[in-house]
């Protein structure tokens, strides 16, 4: 759908405009790649992964459906508590499904911001509904964050008209 | 500055509207408090004070004025690179002055999230000009993060017209 901007009066407040605007923003439009290990990777090497790629959170996947993700707050907790991270792998010390904050591509950035703020993380891994060997899960496809969200607040409030 | 919301018609666009009303909000508005620990202070202790606060930014001052910050991707490359955590202050990991982005109190929020995409930080120490024993500096009375933004982009999304 078309987002609604234009010069027509209807009663409805400049903010009620915004807020129709930001509701057709919808997470397929502003989704970051998803950054991904397996569960056997060490906690180790997933730090790595997460130096590298510059993220904040990995999804940790099984057989090509999602099982977990770690934070980099996660990580830390590992790394001053006496793990070993070099021979840990990152499924033990990962949030594992279902408990686990997901966003959907056809939802609006909005509801994703929300969940981000009620659940305090730093980001949501954006999934798609999948069967693997008649294992029904998650197919990870980008990831929704706090900078994501910075970046749209940021074009909204200093781009030219649209 | 009251914001600029109502039903009148000016030949602006209603992202337009948007942007004016957003650049009323200030830092001061909506920013955090600080979570500030001394230059002496532990890695290790500092990364307590980081859970237990539960942010991702400390700032480390000197006499009361800032000289440092320290994020959970700088305590995660020592907590795994050899240092050790329990000796050395956190004076030696942090960041130092004046390689530090700050906010001031009256900016616009949307300066201070510029900021934030722009150098690519998490969050940004509010700070006021002050001296102390003859030195001039900044101290710190607040924090602005992406949560705060993400905060604001779901209140003006979701609330009942202003």
């Amino acid at each position: 759908a078309r987002p609604k901007v234009g010069y027509f009066y209807s009663g409805k407040s400049n903010l009620d405009f915004y807020k129709d605007y930001i509701k057709e923003i919808k997470v397929d439009d502003i989704k970051s790649l998803p950054v991904v290990v397996d569960e056997s990777t060490t906690v180790y090497d997933a730090i790595v992964t997460l130096f590298l790629e510059d993220v904040g959170t990995v999804c940790v996947v099984s057989k090509g459906l999602l099982v977990g993700v770690v934070s980099r707050k996660d990580f830390l907790k590992s790394a001053i508590g006496g793990v070993d991270i070099n021979k840990i792998p990152v499924g033990v010390i990962m949030t594992r499904m279902p408990n686990i904050i997901v966003a959907k591509p056809e939802e609006s950035i909005i509801e994703a911001a929300e969940k981000i703020i009620e659940h305090q993380v730093d980001s949501l891994p954006v999934v798609q509904d999948a069967e693997v060997d008649g294992v029904k899960g998650y197919k990870v496809v980008g990831r929704i964050s706090k900078t994501n969200i910075t970046k749209i607040f940021v074009d909204l409030g200093t781009k030219a008209s649209i």
